[in-house]
């Protein structure tokens, strides 16, 4: 850690980066090599075909940048639209505001729909807006999948619906950053044009991979795309990808540890991923409710199963709460951002996670929010996770004996 | 792991090993190099010196072997003892058990004094046993500082004492395999003949490093020492030593591993070292009290600050709850052995640990009991550590700002 | 690698990415951690400060992108130009003209100095064409130092002599990515405006950080820049750098592995590091000199020390011997590129590198050329190199002795 | 290293340790776990099996001790003989002379036949002295299958011929340190009952592990052993190995590493390893005929195929040569020892090399040949061994054609 020695682990609990498994660390730790020798493909070409697989995708074509998530933001958008092109967009937390910003700052027009924080994209006020939209001028719609901001998850189908209902030919855009490999996410079936994410989530490695999944209607769109591209352009990439080459120098050992990733997703299975943040998540919000405090999410409908941003109660800062549990229990917690800084702190269950790491943090949640003042029973949030816990598995042991 | 995928870290709470913190890891992740090199004392010539600070000694000679503690048990005998020589040993657990065995099988008579295990040396039973040896046949004491079998800590001091009462040049012998760098451990002061370690504990390494620390009193005995012995022999390791070498090839990536671990215990301070572990096992054995369950250790006195031992009720086997502990939450807790097999089971709190590592232990050890029918309230032992943390917490800061 | 095992190392002599160092791969395995939280500028400040050292540069702005050096070269031109701006910039190879591919993608329009490729830039045409230029559209200057595609190094402080004697505006632009760091760069000096390198080349990186430095002026241009941007701007970095921070989730191993490389290249000293790439690559000419082979670099002041480009025989291919490198001696060799496909191949000579890996590199060289049948004779290039190395390193402990 | 900062790679090429390769590194950069896990017999058990693999035995009992070579040595002996067996033993270098003065410290008598260094086992004296001992007072024949001291490779097959010829029912102990999985070896085949050998040489790990492979004789004179043990007590391991589980903690990164070299040598096929390490040495004894230099082993039948020891001419001193290797050229050598102190210099090559490699070594030893006075011809060396690799390639490719 950046900082002096303190014994133990760091428990980091924000909602990404991650827990990068051991399995993948080691992994990554490879010489450098010819990303131009014969064998290179044999890396490379399957990274394409399993990606495909994350995204639940047949047709979809997957690039993989040395960027942020960011980057992939930028890679979406600027290969499928021109300058001065309409977009459709909620904004309800810190990152549906960012993309939106992003997109301004490349002439595109954004026509934002403001929803609270703490609720999601209303797949109701898209619809109106596209049938309103009779001229088609609006080429796509933004939606932030889990705005890991409020701890926010949107439904991505309805959104299809939507758009289909309204009979208009935008574009789907979806931000799956800390969604994609932890929420189900269904590309081909829910009709989506460019998906979004990071390495550095549910992907369980270090940030530096922006990878964007383009569905062929998205690539048909890049011939008439007039905004400039040439780092982020999906022609070079893909001429050379497909053939197993990057056309410039590949971040190596996130290649290897995507593989390592890859693998392991695919080990465990996508659906027990799922179901495995879904439990835990389960866990989280059972330890707010102990703590009687509230989630940011105001509704179950909203649930995120991948970050939870809880409300300190007033008077109290969430920031000092996270610093306290910074600087003395090693426990890394994610702040609340702009409208809601210092109103909340959140806790990130995505990735390489287990019950008792989240046990942990939940104890040390506790201990720091005590400290700082605010009343909460020791053990309390501890012990609805574990009984949520032994609940759901005793409901799955019962459920796999009848069977 | 040797087994399959289970997400998440596992949390491992047998007493050794223990964990390796990443920064040691990454120390030992080297390229082999020649050992016979002219740079190789650079490596080697301080960690004798910064051993010694570990031992607290001026003068005790420090040997480092390519073995496990077991190895430097027999190196400590071997090179000091000749066959049919007398020692005089306690035992009260499975370890103090095996030193005598270990004893035996090199041809020395132990003369064993039976200890109710859960209870530790008794010096005045020592004391009485030297005087009573007017012939002065018992050439050593043998002592386990810190039965790991039983979560019991004696007081090496008193034993020194007792020696000292009687007038009797014994050597006194300690196993410090489970204390040395996680307890007060004083090779000078309480006049220790014969210390022994292993890397796999407070050093905080993997297994594989034997480590002896002589006085020279004990070096003296080498010279009619009979005892048969080549690769544990000490006077081929302390003539190589001495400029800087080894007899024979060392274990490179555990002397890089060694060095680091050095550094970061002298870098905590080794004071620090002992409160942080004092501090973490309170809060182990407040989860037990609230609990309602009982430790091995039979009174406060013999309580271990390195591992804690804790006896299932009645009816119960504790080798269901490491069992379901281990399967069902990845937590490693250590087993009962030998007289106590199936009647406890211990957490192990010594190494790179902190408090919400041990919260989590504490809480996957109430899942995993009432998972096998032991009534313990969810959340109560973490609740009860938690206020040990707090209160120990705010009784230093009351302490710190007071002065 | 991603083949198939092959016993023994890789040989590794592409001009990057370079071998990164044994210490440096260990300081790249790191877990994850919080980059918002209070210790992250710890890590991260004292890299700025570190990196101006490597530019020779007091003032200089520098910035930290995950990009490759592509991206760095994007950030240069986007951050400080407008569409339609003018550029002058000479095209001698396959980096050059890829540079001003990247211009003309974002609208800027290039007046391309072609030069013959095996040269380089020539100061007096940029004198020439600046002082016709008496309206000053030409907003930059693009010059690579190192034109990795030839091995040629250009002049830069001959370039901004030109620039200065034609009372010309422009910012000066200088690709460093296959020099920075090996061949001696000076920022402040020169008068560069904005300079470019990569992590995988001098800095013995992976690739995967993109590194820009901009002076005062090129920051001033900022204001007027109209090229659209995002990822890449320097506002969004510069502001959260201030702090300590980044715009968004940075390469976390990445920039542990440039903390090390710093310290690396620092304890080495800067000016030794050049000297050893002069010494090497002089080992490496007087090879080829030996095989009776031509440089591409048509004259002795285009040498590169980072790069050497063989030309191979009329009718032979160079692939061929890459080909045969790669496959039976397990050697990686960079192929010509475009102009120069199958004319030449490439030994990369830069980062961290000593002479016995260039003897067996160039070894091996002689081997593949042997086996597609281009005479040279067994050990003539290494008997060479040797010689070479032998008197360098005589005449350097004349000097000392003398002194 | 243990030094200071020196660009590039060291050049390992001392008889042991031997380079780790990546793969290795990685599999061995572990977290602790419990080794008394239900999991953990999936790592250990097949290591036995695979172990026999490269023992080439069926019934053989293989165990793994976390030491050094020499602690095999002394668990071979300790577990099978009692003090006053009498053993029979070759001496013609300093390791068949150290395993002989362990075998005294334990009591044994041993009846050396001196051979001159450079030579090996004489198999009709062994016959002769077997013949001779009518009583079968010897109990054991010692043989250091590849005397690492003098590169010199002794026929087993003959001494098990000679042992049989003369109807004698002792052990054949063999030293196969630096010829197991390097050089053809048949364990049963040859009727070896004791063959030792450590993990940092063929195995391509750091040292740590000795190994010991006991025929069923071997076993049976267990019974009547009387040396005293028990560290190295072969029944405690064969208790609890039989399980998957070890007697005392073991060194758990090494038994991930010795996983990983297995997979690796058994990938390559055990004869394409012997045949790898048959070509490098003839390069290395093409490169000694070129510069006029003598090996120590007297006649072609003692050529070592995993180390070359060279004679330096007289009036030189091969710690010199040694010196300058490793501080100029970073290329460390072997040093001669005892009866041949400073009269030679050693090349390992064994474990994880290539040609290359090799080649590298060679010019670097011609290159402090020179340094210190020594008249060799610049690249005479590497090009005697590139003609002897080309020559023996051209050889295997016709051959290929032909069949």
């Amino acid at each position: 850690m950046a900082g002096a020695r303190r014994p133990g682990r760091n428990f980091l609990f924000v909602p990404g980066p991650t827990d990068v498994p051991d399995r993948i660390l080691r992994a990554m730790h490879v010489p450098m090599e010819d990303h131009r020798s014969s064998d290179f493909p044999k890396l490379t070409k399957p990274l394409y075909e399993d990606l495909r697989k994350i995204f639940k995708t047949k047709d979809g074509q997957v690039v993989i940048y040395p960027s942020s998530g960011t980057g992939a933001w930028e890679a979406a958008l600027t290969n499928t639209l021109s300058p001065g092109d309409k977009l459709l967009a909620a904004r309800f937390g810190q990152f549906s505001h960012l993309w939106i910003e992003l997109a301004k700052r490349h002439g595109l027009e954004v026509i934002v729909q403001e929803e609270e924080w703490g609720t999601g994209v209303n797949p109701d006020r898209i619809e109106e807006a596209l049938r309103a939209d009779k001229g088609h001028e609006i080429k796509g719609v933004l939606v932030v999948h889990n705005e890991t901001a409020t701890g926010v998850t949107s439904n991505v189908a309805a959104v299809r619906r939507a758009i289909d209902a309204a009979k208009h030919p935008a574009l789907l855009y979806v931000d799956g950053v800390s969604s994609i490999a932890s929420l189900d996410f269904r590309f081909d079936e829910w009709g989506v044009d460019l998906a979004i994410t990071g390495s550095q989530k549910g992907l369980m490695l270090p940030a530096g991979l922006g990878i964007v999944c383009a569905s062929q209607k998205a690539l048909a769109a890049m011939k008439d795309a007039k905004c400039r591209r040439a780092y982020f352009d999906f022609g070079d990439q893909m001429r050379a990808n497909a053939t197993g080459y990057f056309p410039y120098t590949p971040a190596l050992p996130l290649l290897y540890g995507l593989r390592e990733s890859l693998a392991m997703l695919l080990e465990e299975g996508l659906e027990n991923v799922f179901a495995r943040h879904h439990h835990l998540a389960g866990g989280a919000r059972a330890a707010v409710e102990a703590w009687n405090l509230r989630l940011c999410a105001k509704e179950p409908k909203w649930h995120s199963d991948t970050v939870t941003a809880i409300m300190v109660p007033p008077g109290f800062n969430g920031a000092d709460v996270i610093d306290r549990a910074y600087r003395r229990y090693n426990l890394a917690l994610g702040a609340g951002l702009s409208q809601v800084a210092g109103k909340l702190f959140r806790i990130g269950h995505l990735g390489d996670l287990n019950e008792l790491m989240l046990l942990g943090a939940i104890a040390g949640a506790e201990m720091a929010m005590r400290d700082v003042g605010i009343e909460v029973e020791f053990g309390s949030g501890v012990a609805a996770a574990q009984a949520h816990f032994r609940g759901a598995q005793a409901a799955r042991e019962t459920k796999v004996a009848a069977e």
